[in-house]
């Protein structure tokens, strides 16, 4: 069955062209049907298209698709194009008329979108915690490491003193960014579009208001074309979001690999985390860190695969929309795979307390030893051209004990103030 | 002058290749690093570092900087690598001994880090009035068009009834998304680096929350490594906010464009906003649309190619960041223009009122007829196969009295609800 | 099993995260593996590491495997990591100790890389194959409707005539570029990788030049470090030929999409290809063509998203590189599916015969005229402002008898040297 | 003068936002439009519609202007919209009406065309001969340091062993399949567009064949609907090239970039190629490395920008495409920058001879070790077993006697096999 079968034969293989993979995708997305079809049948009864017997009918047997979906036993079979098709067939089978009622004043377009915004504020609001709880995670590792001295570079040269509580928290922070624009995608899919219809509305007296209300959305999109328009963008706001989350979680990742590359030798994770090597008996990989990067890497590529999609189309549903899902539900399940290893794995991590000990990183005192020039009373650019000179004359010696107090530096790391803008978010 | 010049001969065409087109770009910055760097001074002297003398040599040669600035004479010579070494130089020349010890407790990183926050903030506020503007605009011009139809497309097939009070508000209402993503760049660019020195922080007694008053920022970005990875991050997240400005903007002028055709003749603009062709007696091309659209198409390019430019660097500053302004300079002037040439350009369309009159456009009115038929007791699916029947037998005759008088439909369009969205973000 | 088993418990979770649905990716490349396995067991029983016995045993089991893959009754397990361990696994299973000696000489990285050179190789054929047939196609429909005059546009303004002739044979050749790019891949993948193990090549005296002829490379990959560097630059060289097919192919949906709109009416497919509405019983929708159009525009983000997984990785393998497979697999699938599809649908497209008659499109023929007053003696800017004036002044009178008669215009499409070109590529 | 001026006045503003900065961009575009102006002056002779005193002058006029742009006198100001509207304008104004008639039978449409693929053909060449001449570079230095030992990584962990040698001839082989892209695109440009017009040809009795030859192309784009949808392709393609070239110079910064780190010290290059740091007084930072990496990766992301700014325009001009300029040449002139600075720095480093004496490098020969037991009888996978007991216990010692001598290992390089390569591409 297929919503717009007029009686003419579809051409098979034009069936499964244009189905896709749509119904393993829709799996997700039965549980916000569902519930959405709910509160269009209440408004319906509302505004007296349904009767009393109708919407009791229709409560139960959305009830019991409901409890299915929660069981895992809910599945989408060949002969539906899609979830919603499912979803409509299952209630007329089991409560007759009423069932053909329920798509009154809705279109499939208006259908897809809301149960797509629940499913992406659901979605956006767990990506969130886990990005909140990996923070918090990485604030007490840099308490518990904050002592730990590491070598700061810039060019991947050796530079200046940093520490694990810098690293630690300096990713803490930089998780509150992304998590603006979590919010920001919140935002974007808190508006209600059901009631949009196919884009330009309905003759029905439906009352958006209400199912405004009923689905616990902040507010509704009002203009109905404006509704329609955010079919493309709602998940265009979501990728940016994810997009901002994994670039962070990437260059963790990156710098994780490097750290444990044995010319760095900065940390280790224990050998059920690692893989080895089909023929180096040796080996023990970071595979996991390498695929939080590579993973996070693909989800950065989202935002312009779905640019692409949309761009240069006139306003106005098209088919190609239809791809969308392909695109960002396998990205969000990766992001939030990602987090989840990182979490997991970072608890696990051990980090090597005596780099420092090594010569070559005496230079990372230079700039130390310079300020302390300055702060006796030379000028900088005196004081850096006698330093330069001591470096290339092999007559450098350093003062290993760091001296940065101010905000944010490696003796004064601000952990409570991250996590009050962490909780602020 | 090169500040990290230490004597030796650097390769001339090293020099031309490292520098690039820096010296033009650099010229936005100037007024921030002014900005900047007289904070970076107050807070020397309130830590005692310059003297009473000092800040005031100081404040009075930024002062003159400044003005140069303003009044457009300030100018980057081939002998500077940057704004920042001719600021530096000409502080010393006009003020001597002063001049020299600014760059104090500061590396170019923190330097270049907080010129660019400061610009970006400003940025991102002109850009969030411009949307405002043109949405205000759009919403004027619903207003004015309520009561015009326009037929709506899905497939780009005649679909149902919409309006030219649908179509501008829709726009409007989009853009409110797009200020979500405004918001949360600025409130990334909000946090003061300054201090973080080159990414590790700094061994002086530095005041960091003296400087994040003086330069208004809300907050400061606490940790200094978190502070050195925003370099990228402030430019790629503002990158999003552009990009989906302009995803939206991009979609209105292909409307445009294709509502300019003659195949659709919705709208059109006056002559002098039109070009003509080389070959083509005829012809009045919607050019500033078309280049609306195509600039806002390259803008959606841009987090991309920042993404592949800071993509798996470790963390700590690498050359390469140098190359993010020559990305987000110019986007940021093509969107502010894009914006200002929308406005200038709607201003002066003229809408075609009688769009409806040719027969093509019946179909449009199909669902409505079909709703009559439920509201009068047809289950949907009868109706929608009665109505197919009709149309497949030519039978079919429209009502074109549009009913829709539900939230945000053709008879309802809730502007003032959108100003009040609008006015909140 | 997994082959870098060591005795150590891998925790299952992680096991999870870092298989990910290789599995299933994997039976598009059983094939391969065996053929290359195949080649590789005889260069080492030709070394003498394999026995006459071994290479019979080896034979017979990879014969037995390779008939389960033709038949579709070959599958990959939950305990296995991969099809590599899979085949290893049976092979050892049926035939014992000669299974074991398989591996020598080889790792995992140059086994996954010599399969995927093969199966690149067999697609990239196979693309190019039915995109000469789509081509072929285009060229009969364009030599079938030669006569049909079309509106030509520029800027979405009527500009000159065109000709269905021309428009179906303008994609016809602009393909042939596309070829150009199917080409370059081709040969990046017909390069033996074979031989360079974990990407440092062996200390086994093996003979690369063999297993080159065996497994019909044009060449190998000589320098093992350049093998290894192949993986990813081999699916991102598939990806920029994959993206240029499909931007060809992108546009003429588009075109497609456009013609077939009521405000075109300039082509038509019949019901069983469209699909209709959930709530509006008039409509014909052009799917196909616009999931055409959507999945062409996907595969376009493809090489970004390869760009965006490998760049900024030092040379040498990583994990990364796994999630490859996810881009490419689909893509190629997704091309070949709209090359069938676009070849099947076109087949049973309906021209309008009749475009030219409606009155809007007699501006077409205003450069034809006047060019004819150029043949007649008037200088062409002269002759450009005189009908710009009759057009003004509503006095333009059109000879719709177009006198293109130049390589390649309307009344001369050169569809034989375009057929020659095709034949060449 | 604007060529479509037919007397209103353009609004100003307008003209600066259509036009944009295209003036700059024309400049390097000069001599070919004058090139392709003169071959269609010829043509136009040839076929009676300029007389031999026309061609005479325009002829004298075209080598005038072509002088004053090779010496680098020529300038468009700002009255001019573009090159083509200069070099018409000067033409006019030196010889007189035979000026006025050189615009006949084309378009601008052409003239870009013509111009741009002849702009385009010129460029590739050149870089087609800078990768030559790199990749002969690093195969001379291969053959100088074939015999200094490297650790080869994967998973950035210590791996097998590598040697300069390798190292730098993987680079030389690599680039080899980029030219494969830099031919592919070159055959997509080396077809005569010019005589398609504005895109559907014209009424005169234009010799395109003529044109073909004088200009030097292979063969012509013979669809003159395919000869203008070149335009964005041609750019498109040639960016696929761009990027195959940047994705391998790129890695290869990368490399450098890790090499030089004080944590890997591999190699090192002299004092003025290096920048310092405006802190650091013991600075020597890699720029030169890090920006060829940054460019690269900018680079990379052209083909997407160019995909956003062409996708869904339907067939035919749109103004959109004059923004193509803007993109493809700076990323022409950055990868010709990288190219040249690659050359001239790679010369100038220098390599560490004794790597491998430091212990941590000793696993390196592990599977060399493993093999030799293999050769010995003892089957991989009990091999495999048994070294990896020794390693666990702190008992492995390394026989650093590399013994791989099959093609294209250590001891057996192929550099003349990859010359061959380079010199057959």
């Amino acid at each position: 069955m297929k919503l717009w079968d007029k009686g003419l034969p579809t051409d098979q293989k034009i069936g499964i062209f244009t189905v896709g993979n749509d119904r393993q995708l829709d799996l997700v997305i039965a549980k916000y049907d569902i519930q959405a079809t709910l509160a269009h049948a209440k408004m319906l009864h509302q505004i007296s298209i349904l009767s009393d017997q109708d919407i009791f009918d229709v409560e139960k047997g959305l009830h019991a698709l409901s409890k299915e979906v929660e069981e895992g036993t809910f599945t989408i079979e060949d002969q539906f194009e899609d979830v919603h098709s499912k979803i409509e067939f299952e209630l007329t089978n089991s409560i007759g008329e009423a069932g053909k009622k329920i798509h009154t004043a809705r279109s499939r377009n208006d259908q897809v979108l809301v149960a797509m915004h629940l499913y992406l504020k659901d979605e956006l609001n767990q990506i969130k915690d886990l990005v909140k709880a990996l923070s918090n995670n990485l604030l007490t590792l840099a308490e518990q490491y904050k002592d730990v001295l590491l070598p700061g570079y810039t060019h991947l040269q050796i530079a200046m003193p940093s520490s694990f509580g810098l690293w630690f928290s300096a990713y803490a922070e930089s998780f509150v960014d992304d998590l603006y624009f979590v919010n920001a995608a919140y935002k974007v899919v808190d508006q209600n579009p059901l009631g949009s219809a196919a884009g330009y509305g309905s003759s029905f007296p439906i009352d958006r208001a209400f199912t405004t209300k009923e689905l616990g959305f902040e507010t509704l999109k009002f203009n109905v074309v404006a509704a329609q328009m955010s079919r493309g963008k709602s998940e265009k706001s979501t990728a940016f979001a994810l997009s901002s989350v994994a670039g962070t979680l990437s260059k963790m990742a990156m710098d994780v690999c490097l750290y444990m590359s044995q010319n760095f030798d900065f940390m280790s994770i224990p050998s059920q985390f690692t893989t080895g090597s089909s023929i180096m008996p040796h080996k023990k990989n970071p595979d996991v860190f390498e695929l939080i990067r590579g993973k996070c890497n693909k989800i950065q590529a989202l935002p312009y695969e779905l640019s692409l999609l949309t761009n240069n189309l006139p306003s106005g549903y098209h088919r190609d929309l239809q791809l969308l899902k392909e695109g960002i539900v396998p990205a969000i399940q990766d992001t939030k795979a990602c987090l989840e290893m990182s979490i997991y794995a970072l608890k696990n991590v051990t980090v090597n307390q005596n780099i420092l000990r090594d010569k070559k990183y005496d230079y990372l005192f230079s700039v130390d030893t310079l300020n302390t020039l300055v702060m006796n009373g030379m000028s900088f650019r005196d004081a850096y051209i006698n330093i330069g000179k001591d470096i290339e004359n092999n007559n450098y010696q350093p003062e290993k004990d760091t001296k940065h107090t101010h905000i944010g530096s490696i003796n004064n790391l601000c952990l409570n103030e991250i996590k009050e803008k962490l909780k602020q978010v």
